[in-house]
């Protein structure tokens, strides 16, 4: 039988887990409300609350990832108030403006550390409720896992929401990769959203087809969220189609099966990066399923093509290979046979 | 074997095809280049520019109408420029705003006449290059069927759209229930778009999980239009599942027979209802796939109850009701015999 | 010496009055904190709150009448809330879409009757909490003195106000011509505002060079207005020069002596139009400083060239003339004799 | 006679120059056509192009520098297209977000070095025109004289405007202390907007009441601004009064006298400062009206409270101290007096 090709170009280059396709069928059974009016759409934002420990947590899906940080923008800033958040936040340097273009919020980008947004920027943010000249720092947006493949530990995030309450701003979590994070914490899901007022909480990346959700861990910021999925265009019609997805994902443990393949991958690829090439530096952690390397020319080039691998840093030449949740030790043990 | 469920309520209430979530089955092989640059896609395109007979077409699969009808708007005007549709038309009343909220464009809704917009409305538009105290018109949109469930004709279309290219405007269509109207109208894809600028092809009502598409007729309104959707929040990262319905959606014909079926069930329901109420009035043709009648209050009540069925106008009593892709003679007859 | 040109185009075509020239004249002395915060800009404040007999009225100058309405929507509305309003307010028809462009609401225009909003069209409003298809109306919007010339009584403002705010909506007072209507009813201005939460106060239309103003007498409404102002560029630096017209304008009662002369000047025209041509149709009653009228063909593409006068409908030839504080007898006795 | 205040805190604390009040005076004859369609525009607009050199530049006057500047964006950017700037460019930092909520363009904030943006920022900029994640830079954005009361000279702006435009950008001057920069600089107008395509022309900062304009020197960009500025609420119903105020500025040169003054006046200052505090610390040249300085902390303190002195950077405890062309050495005589 052929290989099937793998690529280590991103996450969302994989397929679909089985059983989510699964879910997808069984949802498929004669006709339903729309609009996510429907008994498997309760039972997926059932089981993600219980999944989560709170019980009134509000549960919105929506199509992307984009549209998730988008809206939990929306949803806690009026235009005048701004995000905090690091320079290199995906909302920030990935999203095509769109948090700009959709809420007319401004983002504030301060230099990471290790990917990190560093406590002390909070801590030192300047807050002027009376001039009006600047915009009004209100919500800070954290990724987990971080845009560098590192990981902010649960005492990490709760000292983040501690200090962000103290000054009156919200705390937003990005989770596109958040299972591949939790795993990297060794943690548990509960633990890890302790002081987030609102989350993205992400699928799609750890075998959804296209699974993404706004959790309003504090239910106030969702008041009418339901008019602002709507107006901006995330409401599926056949909404049973998005929310079974998350049923087996959370009732069987997939989410942390799959991030716990994803990441003990990137940890074998980058021992393996090691061996191929002891001259290879590593700026970050590889604490979830992401692996920054800086690679002699050649083999850099090799890597970039055969990974395929995304050049994150044309100066510094730091280039990403990422493992998803059906990566495989054939799948590295062939890339790097196959750029050495 | 017990009945399922079928609503009247609308045709998303319906499930998906099972060649279309065969389909997604087939794509779901091994890793492929994410955001629609698969080839999948490519042969998604190919297949709806060959059904379309437009080998220039530009198509972008979105993920909602009404996503796929902002964006076309987006797409035609700048802020200051306006819609002109009529007073029921789905972009002004059913998107909760999303026209104007992500595009900054007015709708200007004219009083529809059988659901359609008469062509004098264009002829006698004012269109002032010198005034800027009020907004310039340069889109017309139709919805097809519209929104009464009735049907432009292929001359009806073409005399619109020479009207408004003389006048200088675009000409949009609205294309939700695009197949039953083709249907409906005995023609053909082709024929039936002999005109239209800018399209929203849809599929959702029709069998389809989730698809819709911006089609540009007129390429040159889509230059650009890959940074309109990924900033307006439309960009699937695992492309391949929206486009990969559209597959057997036009090569399979699909998109043809449930049509036909909608279509035909929408007549059986009219003849149905007229033989069990013979004071039911019926405002509007029915040459899709909607009914749309008056009945007696108790009947009515019942109806809206049962069908379940959208009361439309609360001061006329009217009510829709929707035959799906699935509707059977049973449905129907089980319908008249709970509500008699 | 040669008689000054007085135009019946418009009430912005008049020029400043000259105490509020010389108030700017007075305002210009020395350095001031900019942004409104100083002196003449408070004690402006002050004055205008004394005139309304609101103590806790919150203020705010801005531009133009276009920026006053379009921010009170702003302060009032989230975008996914609407305003409801006649087909024909200023708001819906003459600012290119300023309301939807920097607000993202949808405006919901009804048929007026004599220009002003029917209390039965809030009445029967849909609103449906529940329904995130439908945007969600907040705010009612009524224009005083109306589009039409004639004014709304202070009983029937309150009436709005009180239906209004049993369904919980607020009400915006567009009142460009705030001092005509107030003339126009006889009544003063406490009387007129009873039951408005939101006024666009407008002087420019009455004399002044560049002056409206947005006040909350609702003032939770305005908390957080001057981030509003300054992200719409609303926010003059020299602000004493906007305020600073206020003053003499309501300390020394030009509002109402300029009012009076404009309004008494539309009665003459009225009954010298009637004098000059008894075919004359008056479909509105002249309340304010605003006369509409259809005349013979002949007479009337005279007056449009002379007056000049603005043909407000190509399909009936209805024109309007509007009376401007400054406006003489003599002038419309040279009108007469120019068009007859 | 009792010496009247002069502030340090802005160069908009000082009121009107007196042939400014003058122009607005002799402006005040009888009625004219409003909006700006009136002679005394006409001439201010001639007047412009002749100091210009440019014939064919299309002039529009607005409200603020803010208004100036943001759509300056609008008319050059669609949504998806971004700006380059400095980190402190008054658009990123002091407008409260007005660019990104008034037109949704996102501004790229490079590190400036002296207040300007180094060349090599252009020359080494990503645009990848096929990458969709990432706005698409479309317009070079520079304040002049800078925010740090530096200046561009005529080939600093030329090589930047040649850059820009190889690599398909526009080049945008924020000109709020336009004049002020070309006295800096030693040469005249035209010279100074070399290869600038639209500039937002200051005149409020340097005498005049309320006076911005948005000057397009590449007329292409300017189509269509007439809608842009009514729908976003810049039109003056009374136009004649915001365009006569650059008419003796112009005319007259008042626009050079007064920025001499104010440079003058700060180099003065610098020196007055270094005699009175050796120690103090001038990080940037003083090439316009602008000085700014660290001092030991007590004085430090004095002159921001006697200044006032507007706290710059609270870590380095840089202070910014403006001179405004009414500012006499007597003035910072007394100033340097106080504080000592």
């Amino acid at each position: 039988m052929t290989q099937v090709w793998k690529s280590f170009g991103s996450d969302n280059h994989a397929g679909v887990h089985p059983a989510v396709l699964k879910a997808i069928q069984e949802a498929n059974v004669g006709h339903v409300p729309a609009y996510g009016n429907d008994p498997t759409s309760e039972r997926a934002k059932e089981i993600i609350r219980a999944e989560l420990g709170q019980p009134h947590a509000e549960i919105f899906f929506v199509f992307t990832g984009t549209a998730a940080n988008t809206l939990s923008i929306r949803s806690a800033c009026r235009p005048f108030e701004a995000v905090v958040a690091t320079d290199i936040a995906h909302i920030n340097e990935d999203e095509c403006g769109a948090p700009e273009y959709n809420t007319g919020s401004k983002i504030l980008g301060f230099p990471h550390v290790d990917g990190k947004l560093p406590l002390s920027v909070i801590e030192n943010l300047t807050i002027e409720p009376k001039d009006s000249h600047r915009v009004l720092p209100k919500l800070v947006s954290i990724t987990q896992a971080t845009e560098m493949g590192t990981v902010y530990k649960p005492d990490e995030v709760r000292a983040l929401a501690d200090i962000a309450h103290k000054r009156g701003l919200y705390l937003h979590m990005d989770g596109a990769r958040l299972s591949n994070a939790i795993v990297g914490a060794g943690t548990n899901t509960q633990d890890m959203l302790k002081g987030v007022d609102v989350l993205s909480l992400g699928g799609t990346k750890n075998g959804l087809l296209c699974g993404e959700a706004v959790v309003f861990l504090n239910p106030e910021l969702g008041e009418r969220f339901a008019f602002i999925r709507k107006q901006s265009m995330q409401l599926l019609s056949k909404g049973r189609y998005l929310s079974c997805q998350f049923i087996p994902y959370f009732a069987e443990g997939i989410w942390r099966k799959n991030a716990e393949q994803a990441n003990a991958m990137a940890k074998y690829l980058r021992s393996s990066l090691i061996k191929a090439c002891p001259e290879a530096q590593f700026p970050y952690a590889t604490e979830a399923n992401e692996v920054f390397v800086i690679l002699p020319d050649e083999l850099s080039k090799r890597v970039q093509k055969e990974g395929p691998a995304y050049l994150w840093d044309k100066q510094t030449g730091l280039i990403r290979l990422v493992c998803s949740y059906d990566t495989e030790v054939s799948d590295i043990d062939n890339l790097i046979r196959r750029i050495i």
